[in-house]
């Protein structure tokens, strides 16, 4: 009598270490591989084909493409808009919330198929085990996780040789810059972005710089969800964000350089390439400056950071997260209206605005001018009492502020 | 027996505003006006000459320009740069800053003069007159407060009047826009910025564009502070901004648009060109990015963000000031080495930084690449317990994630 | 042609200062004054019965006293519970948060009755007069505000005697404490709380100690919700605040001082005692420490102490105010199950909890055991990268740390 | 030619698990063992003696008790008072605080003995094995750590059947409670703690209740530092701790349970009594509700809270707590005065203050008085400008506020 076959998900994205990951665990374990890949954006009509394809030679039991991109976008992408995420300023956070997305399509396909082992391509020296681990065993804690190319600690070229004795010949040429694609930005590593010193040179950016006459785009928002591009209005935002993106990119808008705090303590620098994401939160941002209260914009900058840094470190799972995306969307209330951006190459400027819910409104006074609502009485005993708790302050303790300095 | 004249010291700047306020004062109201610029940037020699000028022709009893630029960094700009504050994270808080500055030193000066009472040609409908007036009753008490605009609401066409009748011809033309400069970045307001929709013109900015060619430029800070400037030291920061400013401004860098909340309520907006400020701020964080850690980089953000606003709304003179500068000052112990910077024309491009505290040593292991410190185990190890609590949540409460949504 | 007489609201308490304003208002200004009382707790049935008494005597057009304790739960108070809001640690803001729910009131009932004055007994030197204002001129702008006794800063004396030349002859003592009821907390002022060094004595406080007996008490809260008192179920958590007061008030729990900042800049003092609101919200933070994740705790604690200040100072209307609301409510979802607690005199300890959603499970490791879930190298994993950035920088940076303290 | 013997330093405390370790290290491993105990207030001079003598019995090298209360005080209590710190509301820190410093002062003397390698007893499931292991990786990030108990996973039985099988014959009965004595408070541990149910028995504490008299208690600070009690002054803050500590536990004064989040994610119950370090906090924290401004007031807060938890969790080492601690500092430059505090049975209170630097000075306006620093005009003046903002918002939006509601 013969054993079951062991069965395993595994989350391949037909690169170097899930194809070696394929055949390994087929071969030398013996296990019957269920094959995944989460389209995030990053596979055309074509590249899902290949992946079929590869998934076929390498004798996969099954395999199966999923296309996310509208859940992504309903799931994460949205709150990173609602928040205006640039991770220190700069990164939208481009490959982060694409793996957590991944890890949780991932699992719950896995528990569809009633199969309780997983395996990914991850190393032990990067941010993306932590979050498909993590995430794994916060969703789905009976399933055991397999991660060979972590445990093997291979190189590069042992993969390729072990692929070529299993007979799997695919060409993994080596390149200068290893890219991660997706629709909320594309990621570029390598070479200089391995020292602290160093741009990324104008070749290594995958989009490159073709359009060079200035162009006007009017984004409109609904309750802080793009609706549509040059009053052409989409079904999904993420249909409205790749069309965007086949503007703006070939203008070489939203490429830089992020440095920042890996979950594993060390610090990373990263390239990207990101114009739709760039353009469509400082458009947002721009939006609700003008339609938000003084500490609505304060709130969500301190709540949305926080929220960025949490999702980064692959904790989507926190319940805490769910809390801060009620007090998010609550904010998008009156976030409705148009957005005036002119591209140029290599850059984008914000022309303007225009709401129903503007509190710029001339209608309750311009800045610079008096009007009706209010007296320069009514300011003077204002300023009395908005400044009464530390003139107290300075005469209770007798400060001699202008000795000090 | 005759009275002794009233005294009063005036924030003189030159402008109809403030003459009108110097000839009113002493012609209706009979004070001996004694008159003071505080010089943020503003003025040259030949400026400065002018003003001398202007207050003997109006009759003032005395007249001092006090030169405050390398005070106005010490006491202030440090911890903007700093805090990498940008309110909004647009603005640099060019005006807000300085006024705040210039009322403390006007206070200071009026205390050193014996005078009780002290006027400014602030309006009624802005933040200045919020900063000038609480300042002073924050730092000098029992001095009354005189400002004939804001009283008076006259007109610029009333004012005009009133001098020619009081035989003050100067030359007072309405410029389309208004503009403020100090070392600390020019505001330009007017037309397009008084409403929502518009960019401003490229003949609205004080500075035009007439560099086009790509240069480099290395900045040096030591804790935070600006150094030297292409390998050339200079004997204090303020140099070395007034610097970097001839040589980035004529690129047109550091140009936008800032939407805010004034103190008083209303959404104001104003341009600004900034090229210095903006140039050291996103050199300095990116400095900070690769010698701080993690915490202190979140928690720099929060609080030089609330310390931004703070002075903004002209509470530089609350305690809590003082607490949030000791804790800034203390982020800096390690905040040193050269940023490497290319500008070109609107836009300029961070290359790198060089420093003996970047943590992003490759001695203690890359991004994506194993090294001796930690093994895959370790990491596995770390994911277990950094997940830990979430897991048990999500099985204790038996959530299922993957079908609510 | 007669004018049409002149309509106000009056936001009527029955005390001296109302009681002022309406003769005032009827007999001086000649307005035709409608009387509304706005009971959040304050009032018995005998009592409400009196106020229409007075009502009448004084010429009212029409008086109506509004129950609005539940809507004063709905839309306040439980925001209190689930933020365990103490201000300063230590008050549960009881007459704050009962003015605000007064202020919209009356603003509701006005409008519904379609006058456009309103008038309030508020003096010029506290917080409520901020409150009812700034309230009234956000949601009814348009209708003017009468405040007899701010404007004319009358003595005690000068409205009695004014009373009683307008044949007003109601008993109004003063007391030495000056006391305000409702279902959030009674505060006692006067005497000792005027200055900074003295406790309340005994016989200040509105409830005496009466009962001695230690008592158990179980509360069982939903979702936040205070559902049950010693499995008694009510119909709304009013009225089993009312309950527990009854219970708990008695052993003389939840007196204190609170010292704090009012909203015009100088600091008061105020005793209270608040026997359910302060056993609810211990009882139900102590729910909470089992049942939330570590940043859900963290973040309602932030964000909580300044949704209780910004409330405190009457912004309830600010937007940003839902924002957090819809946060706090999300993080309801799992604060169910009871809570022991027994009461003494002048205190009560809470004895533990008891839910479903408890963290605490010893299935998933009990604190100080091993258990199956993670290995002693797993742990050991953990701590190596969970201080590993802290490691590297000391590191890089060579600090003695052991020299320097 | 022999090897030299290897040498080790064990963190030693004359416990179970500790004595197991200097028998293991010594007899299985062949270590030359050198034992340190670090006094942070657990040891009187008899158990010194009897430390001493055990060392000697159990062979080590050499042993040192070294005494670091003031020290202990000066790099961490100081900042707990000056933070207010009591975790989630409730926990002094007691332990947290002890093991840090402890970690801290073993990683020095092993460095100053020049001994590359350290023992200590912990477990695999606590929160002290993170603390020490973390702290001795980032100041001594060379010296191998042993840590027989947690790898060996013996029980207490197995433990002491070796120590028997080595000829200790140490008495080492099992108690009910785990006490874990120090200045900053003593925990306790077991039975009941570890359910969520159940409090602990009047049994369960260290210190009995032995004194029902109400006592009166001053306590004046200098700069957040306690100064003297009952006008007694001491050398150290530390002694007039211990002064109090005698005083104020005898009332049963500070008793609770925590429940807090361990650093490795489950949840964990422990008793304290902290008399002491209670009342210290809170007399301090009034000090500061009259002394500082509403903002420091608020800052404080947001920001020891944070600093509490990221030194719970054993991250005293990150530069972050240097920064914070600079913060804290500063704030403390008007916090002197005295505080009169009653002692009764289980509980004490504050009756109030007294200092030069009160902000409820009389003399500012007192809390519903009006005064001659504004008038009720002033008021109305701030109040339009203050609610400006939110009554613009409410007009451009049309919110039906009283409908929605």
């Amino acid at each position: 009598m013969t054993q079951p076959t062991k069965k395993i998900v595994l989350a391949y994205s037909g690169g170097l270490d899930t194809t070696y990951c394929a055949a390994y665990l087929k071969k030398v374990c013996g296990y019957e591989v269920h094959g995944v890949t989460i389209n995030t954006g990053a596979f055309s009509d074509a590249d899902i084909t290949e992946l079929h394809e590869k998934a076929n030679q390498l004798g996969m039991a099954s395999f199966k493409c999923l296309d996310v991109r509208y859940t992504y976008y309903d799931e994460c992408i949205r709150f990173l808009i609602y928040g205006n995420i640039l991770k220190n300023g700069t990164y939208p956070l481009s490959v982060s919330a694409e793996r957590i997305v991944q890890a949780i399509k991932i699992a719950q396909y896995t528990k569809s198929l009633g199969i309780n082992a997983i395996a990914h391509g991850s190393t032990g020296a990067g941010n993306d085990q932590v979050r498909f681990d993590m995430i794994f065993r916060q969703l789905i804690p009976s399933v055991e996780i397999v991660t060979p190319v972590r445990d093997q600690r291979l190189s590069r070229k042992e993969e390729i040789l072990f692929l070529q004795s299993q007979g799997v010949a695919f060409n993994f040429e080596k390149a200068v810059y290893s890219i991660n694609k997706g629709i909320w930005g594309t990621s570029v590593g390598g070479k200089e972005t391995l020292t602290s010193d160093q741009y990324l040179p104008e070749s290594a950016w995958p989009t490159p710089l073709s359009t060079h006459e200035t162009r006007e785009m009017t984004l409109e928002f609904e309750h802080g969800r793009l609706l549509s591009v040059d009053e052409q209005t989409f079904e999904h935002p993420v249909d409205a964000i790749e069309y965007m993106h086949s503007l703006a990119q070939p203008y070489g808008i939203g490429r830089d350089i992020h440095v920042g705090d890996t979950i594993i303590g060390i610090k990373g620098r990263v390239g990207f390439e990101a114009a739709a994401p760039l353009i469509c939160i400082k458009a947002h941002h721009l939006l609700e400056k003008h339609v938000l209260t003084k500490w609505q914009l304060y709130w969500k900058d301190q709540l949305a950071s926080w929220y960025g840094n949490w999702l980064h470190e692959g904790q989507m799972l926190d319940p805490v997260m769910r809390d801060l995306e009620a007090f998010m969307e609550s904010t998008q209330a009156k976030v409705s209206g148009k957005v005036f951006v002119t591209l140029m190459p290599y850059r984008f400027v914000l022309n303007g605005i225009q709401s129903p819910h503007d509190l710029m409104s001339a209608q309750f006074g311009s800045y610079g001018e008096m009007n009706k609502a209010w007296s320069g009485e009514d300011v003077k005993g204002f300023i009395k009492i908005f400044g009464n708790q530390t003139s107290i302050y300075h005469q209770v303790n007798q400060t001699e502020f202008y000795e000090e300095n």
